[in-house]
């Protein structure tokens, strides 16, 4: 069995932010495989097939993938950012877990990449420089009061928060939710980051208050940060301010 | 003023697991600071200059960068993994908010890299591929309680979590505790991950459980990523095993 499977994380978009081993592993790949979007920021190469899907059905494009490599074929698998942040290395491993025998004595990596929470706070100064966490708005898959309970929590502890999936035309009213949830348990005056594209050529990233963040401000590829009451807004004249989470915390 | 800083994350260690943009942003410097390993991995360049430090004493590091670029010097500060995820990001927006008003007015750019967690996930499956958290076990500046405080929740909150700085000469005890503690929250089933120098020659990625989870498997350059009930292991003949967050939730 001469086939393999790559999972792997072409980064936030620009292609100076994919890693040349992510590089490497699209080049080397007979069949691509991805979400329509990702692999339009690929070019095409003479010889290397292409097989699109829309960004459902995670574990059909899994199985899919599987097939190719125990069929002989060199698959690359991509997602954005990093495969295992929200992203298709989960879905590849159930496939696994629950498929047939020889795709567990398959040649399986995964490359990881700059996932979106990443290159949004580097756009901004250091917003995740303390304990942080990382929640996908997504009920497509966990109950909505699981979420609930989880932004609770996460407040409570005083982790910076990164939404990930924050709306979709399916999912509409969660981010303004979440926001209501959080104004409940945090000041009004946390910052709240929304990054759209970033490092792309479309990149927007806007800043506000927990008081004041507007669920429309977010698209399906916007990562939201929400800092704490320690993150801190440095004004800069003739610059965006730089926001940052303190190195240091005081006692709970 | 033609001098600028840029705050540059190499990555988990290997050259192809570092973006171009970070490697350009190398290549580009008159003057690299950092820590003195992180300096070690770059090729030396004619007229470029290093000024290695230990990895304490990060606001006297971030100080001294930013007066050379105020200086007129093009400055790369390096760290591993992501500059914003416990490293010098935050430590270089600190400095600038309490600094001359110079430095407010200095370019600053923050290049982002593959943080640790992401790096040790991939080599073990998708361990963070649902709702997790990133702390940072030194309480060097924060108080131990946080921690403490800060762990509990997450066991509570059901999320992955990744351990940032486990471990050191100065804090040899914080590990074991907090494996303590999370034994008190959580299945001594769950999978505990010591992910040591992923993707380097020195790598060393020792699965465990919980209940038996060895705090001296793990030493400074270890990020150690502990499961939830809900965390799969996929055991495959001649290979190591998947370990992998399933995307889908039960109700809390």
């Amino acid at each position: 069995m001469s086939g393999r499977l790559t999972v792997v994380g072409l980064g936030p978009g620009a292609a100076r932010q994919m890693t040349p081993e992510a590089a490497e592993a699209v080049a080397a790949a007979d069949i691509l495989f991805g979400y329509a979007p990702y692999l339009a920021r690929l070019p095409e190469r003479p010889g290397q097939e292409r097989r699109a899907s829309d960004n459902r059905e995670e574990i059909a494009r899994a199985s899919a993938a599987l097939e190719a490599a125990v069929a002989g074929a060199k698959v690359a698998m991509v997602s954005g950012g990093d495969p295992g942040v929200f992203a298709m290395a989960a879905a590849v491993c159930e496939a696994i877990e629950h498929g047939p025998a020889e795709w567990r004595a398959l040649d399986v990596e995964i490359v990881p990449g700059v996932t979106a929470m990443l290159a949004v706070a580097a756009r901004c100064g250091a917003p995740l420089g303390h304990d942080f966490c990382a929640i996908s708005l997504s009920d497509n898959l966990k109950p909505w009061p699981l979420v609930e309970r989880r932004l609770a929590l996460a407040a409570e502890a005083g982790f910076v928060i990164a939404l990930y999936n924050p709306i979709s035309k399916a999912r509409p009213w969660q981010l303004g939710r979440a926001f209501e949830l959080l104004r409940e348990k945090l000041p009004g005056s946390v910052p709240v980051v929304f990054g759209r594209a970033a490092g792309r050529e479309d990149e927007r990233i806007v800043l506000a208050t927990l008081a004041e963040a507007d669920p429309a401000r977010a698209d399906m590829a916007t990562c939201v940060l929400i800092g704490t009451a320690e993150t801190r807004i440095v004004p800069r004249a003739g610059r965006s301010p730089l926001v940052y989470a303190p190195r240091s915390a005081p006692a709970p």
